[in-house]
């Protein structure tokens, strides 16, 4: 007998029970086809700008992809020999990319239940056409055919950002990008749809191997010199003015804990200044980090780009991964945070302030009631960000759902956010997440919490709305489906 | 086609699987009508000695929630604006209560998911007849209808306490109230109805604001000189006794941590006596506050007063609407805690007593399979607290059994304490418990792991046995859902 | 009407949405006749080895039973009011087991929701045969007819073992053990079935009372002297040595905290000196154990013994239990534990090291999907032990299942880890695990994230294939359900 064709399920992903199904199908329904608002991600903006093949399957779907690598590294594979390229590649990797992706198929059993194989399936079946699902005996065949599908001018990123209906891609920048890819692409008609973020972790950290010549390299972008802790913060508002005029909405945070304690100017001063002479110990790095958060708060008020916060990974937790490969190959690992400590000094100064908003992430699923869903339904400013890395998959999404929704409600959350690196699989997170809240609606509606109409007009803001929303890309009075007027707005239109 | 009217569902809040359900249906009618056991909560005595009116539909349903308050403020609109007075009232607040109710109701969206959704269309449909859901559209047809309901004889406080067939419902009072309200309230043949609990928050933190004035006036009310830690403890002990005398049976501790360590007698007396001169620093106040913890539980093995613990929340988390509003105005967030360590030394000394008894509550969920289900499933003095504040919801009652019970069982929980300042919220809070504990039995029988007659017998214990046995208001002998005899009973008995 | 007779429901634990039950049926049909892998566990090998009777029904069933105890003191009973016998026999306790047998029967609804009441129902329904729910009115009838079983020469220890279908089972043993009974054991054809696991706590915490005698009875039984830190180590190893011979593949380890960060050799020699005169202070003893886990790995990387690490339990937390009773006794409670933080110079070290395999338990929930899936999910060297303690129960399985898989997968997690010391609980345990496995599994299959065969082959790994994986009881090559080959082994076959 044949083998079933390899297909996706239309039901995938929603609930079993059977009321609950049925009612999830139908909200999905509402919100399936809007197109994607992708606020927070790691594209190659380069890329995008010169229209870039994707080269190979391995290149494309296997090496740089440190969710799929580390899991097979977890299994007893080598890193080097799924073709990941080391610091010194003349201590040898594989270049056979076919034998790369044959490895990954053949161990397509490690990934069932994780996020990998859903999306991965996703990418297989409805993007690429695969029909057989990745083995030892399959490999082949489907390296092949998707080696050829890959050529085809149909398969450019242009074309497939159109097919999957994207409205809006926010890539990540480090503050001393000329932001020229971005101009090209305004220049081409596309700059509304692919903006710049301004992510500056490599200059708030004077304790990191390569602070000092971020900053150098910070100082000749600006056509500024920086010799003190004033002219840096001088160029660090400028090079978010020149963001804000790339059609940037938001800065981006990867923090080590969340602590927002700002420093006096001397101190700042101080280790700023020590800093440019000789690398600084870890606590005055982390101080200084934390009070340029605050500084980057104080920044927001002003210029209106949107902070998000990742905190509470604990990078490269193998030397010998990080010295070979370098950073970002699969050994970060999460750790608690407090962020009601942490942020408490942001909030206290700006998180009133109509003009600031913050979104706070989390791999510490352990804040999110306790923590976040009481700051994000507390403070206008804050808004909970969509589950993020780890937590990015069905049960991640759900307990979000579960755990934030009873004290922050929904409109208090950012809406999904894909927070990926890895172009042909927004598609399928952002169908997974429409998928996941479906079914969490759905089960409202089923325990006669919410009605139906509600449900789905929940479920289209979650997806498109408050995405937009979230990162100010749209003003609340501009859409049905957000707060009624404020008292202030309400006054003037008497 | 005309709307159809609003009402509730009644199977909402039962699981939706339908074998579940069916059971779960049963379940719940065998606790459904059960009388209410209110042994914590925030209600004015005041207000049901004078057996008050409720005022206008904004300041019973609007203005003195935080919970709802929090909501709308942290969408954007003003605390000011919805009628909450500020400190200095000439800064400006709202005061027509009608245009409160408006925002309110406009904004009816924002509370999709949340339990005070929940409770408010049960108060709305089921108090208060309401058909229409608020909106912008019908916010004064309601606000209308529920000044003229609210008008009604049959709608004071006393009226509702009948009609809402509370058996009993405990206050929450200061060491140096002189209970005259509770004794009003005896001599109208209330007193078992309604009782107080003694609060000894704000004598317990010698670095707060009003400490030495609580002081004096906890001198004042008891006849005695507080002039040293001394004389200070045995005033505790005498107010304590007083509130024995009027009913009471517990006592209300909301701690930062729960640190319970007892300090010398020699340190305590040291910081008190500088108190008394001039402030203290937060950690003395802490440490003084933990020995206080453990004095208390020395003071329950005498005169029988039931602990309970509430710890985890840093209060006030922006100074701005903190010197706006005062405190309890939604800006309390939880931290986490560490129960194990903190409450060690108290349960060391008095956790095998058979005369003490503590009621531990949490919202930082984390610890309840990790400390205490452990601990109330080891120590005879323990029970477990049911969920509180952001915990009391749907979600979060349904968490706590699934975390809970399989190490502490049902026996070691405290049954359901609603912890409300809302009166007309009582209701829906107890029903919606009852309903959430029926979904948990049902699902143990639907998988076979429980008897339907064990299911019903215990869903009766939850909502009704167990807070008065947890309290003693009632002894474990008077109830056939109870542990059977003790070793010493059983001899007593031959 | 006759009361039914009391019998297990073939669908037990098994999901009740009627789509996951019926995938769930035939899942756990696949997985529920496997041979049991019982990995870590603390029977007494005398027992096997003399192939004791197991006594009468409470010294079977209730007194060593800390699980069960702890709930009934929790409710007001006294230890040793349940034949527990204190240190100091003349304190007086029951020696009446009929009575204990009674107390325990008449309070059976304490155990409602729990695993013990889970385990206690397929012991005594499945093993034992008794047809009547424990009470008042049936305790002495079972007890007699338990009495009468128990006598039965198909009721002793080997024959069981035999019922059970066990194909191995550990042991925990001293150190200073002399492995005689193992080696009876083996002599008599079943060293294969029963083997040691080493567990060196004893000799690993000098701050301990009775951690000299553990080193001297350590020197005697290696019979080499040890008086320095050196020759410590060298012992260490040759115990080592002596347990791989007669058939350990593991070691085991219950810290106090997850922290593994080396001594110097020189600090590590003072500690060691110091405590060998006088004992050492509680932060000496948790670093020279922080050290020995460290060395521990170094020495399982050449003897390639597995290492088990249990941390996070604050043990007796009641000192009057403790001097009581000694320890074990039910007040032992879990505290937060950092992974992340704690494991780290271990795992930088080892952690891609082929030849090492550690398995990581917790009973900190909350470092499930925060730390311990990341770890799994990158460390080729680390498995995600299963839940363990409290969590051992069906919600705790279900949840570490949710809360593991989309991280880590299921493959690097260790399969199912009974660690009872409850001989006749043991069907109970795997066949519960067999049900929660494929409870989640149907989930999947019936989300469409999984196909059935899938889910089928991984039940079977997780209940067999995998235990014996983590454990190197069995090569990765010997079964088609593991990773395909390594690129090391491909190019060998070439």
């Amino acid at each position: 007998m044949a083998k079933p064709t390899w297909r996706l399920h239309p039901d995938r992903a929603l609930p079993t029970d059977p009321l609950q199904r049925e009612i999830a199908r139908e909200i999905y329904a509402s919100s399936a086809e809007l197109p994607i608002i992708s606020m927070h991600g790691h594209i190659d903006v380069g890329a995008i700008d010169r229209n870039d093949a994707f080269g190979d399957p391995a290149e494309l779907l296997i090496i740089p992809d440190h969710y799929l690598v580390r899991m097979l590294v977890s299994q007893g594979l080598r890193t080097e020999d799924l073709g990941v390229r080391p610091l010194d590649p003349a201590a040898g990797y594989e270049t056979d990319h076919r034998a790369v992706w044959r490895r990954f198929a053949e161990n397509w059993k490690l990934f069932r239940g994780t996020p990998t194989r859903y999306w991965m399936e996703h990418e297989l079946v409805e993007v690429f056409g695969i029909t057989e699902e990745p083995s030892a005996a399959s490999a082949d065949a489907i390296y092949d055919q998707l080696s050829a599908t890959l050529a085809r001018p149909e398969f450019r990123i242009r074309e497939l950002f159109n097919r999957f209906n994207i409205e809006v891609l926010s890539t990540t920048d480090a503050p001393d990008s000329d932001l020229s890819e971005h101009a090209a692409l305004a220049a081409d008609g596309w700059g509304a749809r692919v903006i710049p973020t301004f992510r500056p972790d490599g200059i708030f950290y004077p304790d990191r191997a390569g602070w000092r010549a971020s900053i150098r390299s910070l100082a000749t972008r600006n056509g500024t010199d920086i010799t003190d802790y004033r002219s840096f913060l001088a160029a660090v508002q400028e090079r978010r003015f020149a963001f804000v005029a790339a059609g940037a909405l938001a800065t981006d945070h990867g923090h080590l804990s969340a602590d927002t304690t700002p420093l006096s100017a001397s101190d700042a001063e101080r280790i700023f200044a020590e800093a440019l002479q000789c690398p600084v110990d870890a606590a005055k790095g982390a101080a200084f980090a934390a009070n340029m958060l605050f500084e980057s708060a104080r920044m927001s008020v002003e210029d209106g780009l949107v902070m998000q916060l990742h905190p509470g990974v604990q990078r490269d937790h193998s030397d010998e991964i990080a010295q070979t490969f370098g950073p970002d190959h699969g050994f970060d690992i999460p750790r608690a945070i407090d962020y009601t400590r942490g942020i408490h000094p942001l909030l206290n100064a700006f998180g009133l302030d109509p003009r600031f908003r913050i979104i706070l992430f989390t791999i510490d699923e352990t804040v999110y009631s306790r923590e976040l869903a009481p700051l994000a339904g507390a403070y206008p400013s804050v808004r909970l960000g969509a589950p993020w890395w780890f937590l990015d998959s069905p049960g991640g999404m759900a307990r979000f759902r579960e755990l934030v929704t009873e004290t922050a409600g929904f409109y208090n959350t950012s809406g999904f956010v894909d927070d990926t690196r890895a172009f042909t699989s927004i598609p399928a997170r952002h169908d997974l997440s429409r998928r996941i809240d479906a079914g969490y609606l759905a089960k409202l509606v089923a325990e006669h919490r919410l009605s139906f109409d509600e449900a789905t007009e929940t479920a289209i803001d979650l997806a498109y709305t408050l995405p937009l929303l979230a990162y100010k890309r749209r003003d609340a009075g501009e859409t049905a489906s957000t707060p009624a007027q404020t008292p202030q707005q309400e006054r003037a239109a008497r």
